[in-house]
């Protein structure tokens, strides 16, 4: 092999070969789908901002007001919801790195009730799990993980039964998780396992 | 009149004898609605946390981390949304101290965006404005603000035409800010000015 004058080896890495995220996370890449949704009037969905307790704020003259003490809070909803042809939109979004199964602590327990409650409204609301391990983003209705969650006696979900009750998102350059499509197969096809007509 | 033995007359002031709300602010009024509402299931409608940019956090061992440094965000879209009877909901609150007219720079022009936005995608989107020299609350269509906002040669909306556009938003003690017996009457009653049917 013949090394660049430098006597360096070409500087490809391994980050630059892997097609598509490249160190992304579950979240921007949420982010960045619906920002493309957003400026093609698609849906209108946004990820709600953290929730923090502001305890101090100092107001410096002739610059912004900066906080000095504050603390995360416990969200009470979930982390998206927006309008989508009509209908209103409620996900919660985690990542997973274990190989096998998902453990129910990754959500609060009012986090599932807030589901069931928008479910019982008319929602379309769902949750996206991503095993990093794997490289794999599920689309599950959250009508499903109450489901197995209310009757389960145990403490997760097998990985398996991602494959089975899930739906794989499509992800391309624009729309790293494009959930979208997902829910006009199930909530807007004729047929469609969700959908009313 | 006979004065008290300490020669002061009765301790009665004004704000002990205006019922209600006794000092509450528009937003606590609507924090307290949403939950009658989430409490009796009758609509899932929470207020999104305030945005913050977290720059710098401390983690102390054995208790909680501690945000040091954060400054507020604009936020990027309107401070409530949620569900209710199967339509997305979605508004903004303000309160105006001024007597005789609205300013328009009390609203983010990427807030009439965003309202602008939802409405395409069939959402019921309004503006809650008190006057609280009146301490009347106005429930407003987005899209009467909007058309106002796009035609006016005006920076601010008179307080007239408030009484003429919006309803004003009934008030009681469990429910200081009823503003879904408005949506009810305007958008789910045969024949109400904004509904399909």
């Amino acid at each position: 092999m013949v090394n660049y004058p430098n006597g360096k080896k070409g500087g490809w890495t391994a980050a630059a070969t892997s097609a598509g995220r490249r160190g992304m996370n579950l979240e921007s890449d949420i982010n960045r789908t619906n920002i493309f949704y957003l400026d093609r009037d698609q849906a209108v969905i946004h990820k709600k901002p953290t929730p923090v307790q502001i305890v101090k704020v100092d107001y410096p003259q002739r610059s912004a007001a900066k906080i000095t003490e504050a603390y995360f809070k416990l969200p009470s909803t979930t982390d998206y919801n927006g309008i989508y042809r009509g209908r209103y939109i409620d996900f919660e979004a985690k990542e997973c790195s274990l190989k096998t199964s998902f453990p129910f602590k990754m959500l609060h327990p009012h986090q599932i009730r807030h589901l069931d409650a928008v479910l019982r409204h008319g929602a379309i609301a769902f949750l996206i799990v991503r095993f990093t391990e794997y490289d794999e983003t599920y689309f599950i209705p959250a009508r499903n993980m109450i489901d197995f969650y209310n009757t389960a006696d145990r403490h997760s979900i097998p990985y398996e039964w991602f494959g089975k009750t899930g739906r794989i998102i499509p992800s391309s350059f624009l729309k790293p998780v494009d959930y979208l499509q997902i829910i006009d197969e199930l909530y807007f096809t004729e047929g469609g396992s969700l959908s009313d007509g």
